[in-house]
């Protein structure tokens, strides 16, 4: 499979056309206004095609895709039998409003209801991940007649007023500044050995003493006051920080022994990303909700959602659950769910996964890890990992600080650089590179993308002292 | 174009089986969770097909669809040209990262500037119409610096955090309950001459009067704390109340005098429901920001948007925008509304929405008033009819209380169910009817619709004193 041939036969346009592309370009910068950004930054690459692990421009220049978009194509791009479930839903029909039953939107729901942790079986579908921490939320409140959340320093959990508010990222403070986001919302510091908050030496005693402060907080905020602790079952943008054994079962403990709902947020841990439909699978911990989008579909069509637990179903079962949106359970999504968990199924997808970060990733992580001074730690598993790069590693001080943009942001920048220049797009966050290819991505594949990355990060090593 | 061949040539079940129907509403009640409503009384007619202004259930019962489903599906069902932008699209790729340009996206944004009121010509896409008010209203905060946003009672801005403070319907109440979801949201009273606020007798008194109401709200909460107004340019679910002439236009001032934005909410109003592209262009009004969903693209794919004046843009030119999503400017989503935007442009759909207005809608309706001593009044226009339905003509007692559900409800819900007898499917709300078709539909489907309507409407009757 060559760039070539896939552009020419895929491409509208036939052979990327540099014309083209900046015609595209012009469009983007006279119209678009983009998320996170300063607008006048924006300098857009142009994007004619994409298949499997690569996307190309219109210069005909291939990236192996090393960040799944926005880690959501856990599929890869443009999955024959996924295409050809979108193709026939919209030739029955796009849009049934959910007050109808409709068949797709059923099958979804009872499959993810087949992969859900426990006895997770009913599904409330949203737009995508915001939307669906914003009504998992809303759920746990009305279920626990409780006010306030607790969420973790270093997370993600979306752009709306509450989904912004839970998150643990500079992307939070700007929103404080004009407006009372952070109502009922507290944060707590989760398990993060490599820069333990709790002075921690070994994943034991981090776990307990990660344990012990949560149990601190809630004491101190009044556990009759919590509705809710919102938490990434793997920390996923922050770090890919994987909790250590016991942590997860330790937070169902607190909660049950206070009547706090857990929301697990599987947004980007979820759908085969760490080996596992859910991440949290894998410590075989149920939560009582659980909040999923992008990999549901691999991002073919917006979608995202909530799972509840019976015991907050109920809850509304004869009160009216005060929350909706026009597009819940889209049969055009929905389709796309249906035959992306199926595809997922029948080709081994989550093995895959889990196979690539044995055999590939984290032997190839730690042996890059050795050779570069630059890294820190590296850390994950199944396709998704990061690379913590410092200055130096003793001190183990951020190569880029923390919330660092600008100047400051440059050797993380001059690393991306030779990895597109290269032709592997990765995903970078401060002082990290993020390792998040497709879940069906080959070892032959993952290979490449590690070669190229590790030829990158002599730009970092520059900046060890 | 008969019921039967659409569902044996277009449904891949082929002729609608009851069994498959069953099985569709089994997943249903096992897996989904339902917006708005108590989920034991959740009792959905699972839908087969749909095709035009049609869609069909598995007993092969065929509804005239007067809803566009949740008032979204501008162009009717399965659109040809529509579905094939959106199946060639899929083969290209679903899914880029709003990080890179994309030819479709930067189309889908220039092709909706040109349409905009006046020089308003940046697009940000979201999801759908609530994460689009959310975006708005940060939007506004940020580029004013202060914290406070007006809006109407008698609205409804989506279910989200900001987004249903916002709203002015009861579906706001339940949530206030338990999170300080109403900070920094002040509501106001709109115009509506039919149950007028302000005493008034004539559309012009009410127009003055409900001005002279919102500037003394500013004025008593404060000029320089308010970011913004957000308004339904039409307000849609609460009734379908048209502004009388110079109503905007003073809102528009009032905006100017004291340095607020002014935030048109069109994502029910715009994209040809009311014989505009926006509603707001019939009054020659720009406000500094709009938001859209729905109509965009017909509901095709999920998508929203908000457009944003140069002067809103510029704040964010070089500091960050502190606010983004997964999927703002999914390809397919803005495949689809480029096709949508083309084929409303090519078949003249604001033009015949204009027409079944004026032609049908309008005085079929007030026909209809003149009949039935239930009808206290019918407003609108274009593809966007209320019909108010009053125990009393002279005392306008609503047929159903405001906020009333249960057997409060039942006038209404007994029309209601005659029309589905009947094969036609409206929206209700309340004490009201709305008839709120797509704007491709034809003069006799509408008159098709407004006899069955017609007849429906003795079940109101039987309850007038
Ligand atoms: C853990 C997590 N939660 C929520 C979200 C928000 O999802 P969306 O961008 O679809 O709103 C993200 C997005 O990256 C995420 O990583
Ligand atoms: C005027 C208005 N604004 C916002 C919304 C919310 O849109 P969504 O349901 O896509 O979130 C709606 C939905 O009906 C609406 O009518």
């Amino acid at each position: 499979m060559t760039t070539e041939g896939l552009s020419i036969t895929r491409s509208p346009e036939g052979i990327p056309s540099p014309a083209t592309g900046a015609r595209v370009v012009a469009d983007d910068r006279a119209h678009l206004f983009h998320s996170w950004e300063a607008q006048g930054d924006v300098a857009p690459i142009p994007i004619a095609g994409a298949f499997g692990r690569y996307f190309w421009d219109y210069e005909g220049k291939r990236y192996l895709d090393f960040s799944s978009q926005f880690i959501n194509t856990n599929i890869g791009h443009g999955h024959p039998k996924v295409v050809a479930a979108i193709k026939e839903q919209a030739d029955r029909f796009c849009m049934i409003a959910s007050t109808f039953a409709n068949d797709k939107r059923g099958e979804a729901a009872r499959l993810i209801s087949e992969i859900a942790p426990g006895e997770l079986s009913r599904v409330f579908f949203t737009n995508g991940g915001a939307d669906a921490n914003e009504h998992a939320v809303r759920m746990a409140r009305l279920h626990t007649g409780r006010p306030k959340v607790l969420s973790a320093y270093r997370s993600y959990h979306g752009g709306t007023s509450t989904a912004i508010s839970l998150t643990g990222d500079p992307r939070r403070w700007a929103n404080e500044n004009s407006a009372n986001t952070t109502a009922n919302v507290s944060h707590f510091f989760g398990p993060y050995l490599y820069r333990s908050h709790f002075h921690a030496t070994t994943e034991e005693e981090e776990c307990r003493r990660a344990l012990a402060h949560l149990a601190e907080v809630i004491a101190f905020e009044g556990p009759d006051t919590i509705a809710a602790i919102v938490l990434e079952s793997i920390v996923g943008t922050p770090g890919v920080l994987v909790p250590p054994p016991g942590y997860l079962a330790g937070v169902r403990e607190l909660c049950d022994r206070h009547g706090i709902m857990f929301i697990a947020d599987e947004v980007m841990s979820g759908f085969g990303r760490a080996g596992e439909w859910f991440a949290i699978n894998a410590w075989g911990v149920t939560p009582d909700l659980l909040t999923f989008a992008k990999g549901v579909n691999s991002g073919y069509v917006p979608l995202g959602g909530v799972l509840l637990s019976e015991a907050v179903h109920e809850t509304f079962r004869d009160s009216a659950y005060p929350g909706g949106l026009t597009y819940s359970g889209h049969p055009l999504a929905c389709a796309a769910a249906v035959a992306t968990i199926t595809v997922m199924r029948e080709e081994g997808m989550l093995e895959n996964a889990a196979r690539i970060g044995e055999r590939v990733l984290g032997p190839g992580l730690r042996e890059i890890a050795e050779r570069h001074p630059s890294v820190g730690e590296v850390r994950g598993l199944g396709v998704f990992w990061a690379v913590e790069l410092v200055r130096n590693r003793e001190t183990r001080e951020m190569l880029v600080p923390y919330a660092a943009g600008g100047a400051a942001a440059r050797p993380v920048d001059e690393v991306v650089a030779a990895c597109m220049e290269s032709g592997m797009y990765p995903v970078w966050n401060y002082n990290r590179i993020h390792v998040v290819p497709p879940c069906s991505i080959t070892e032959e594949e993952a290979w490449q993308g590690l070669a190229i990355l590790d030829a990158a990060l002599r730009h970092a090593d520059k900046y060890t002292v």
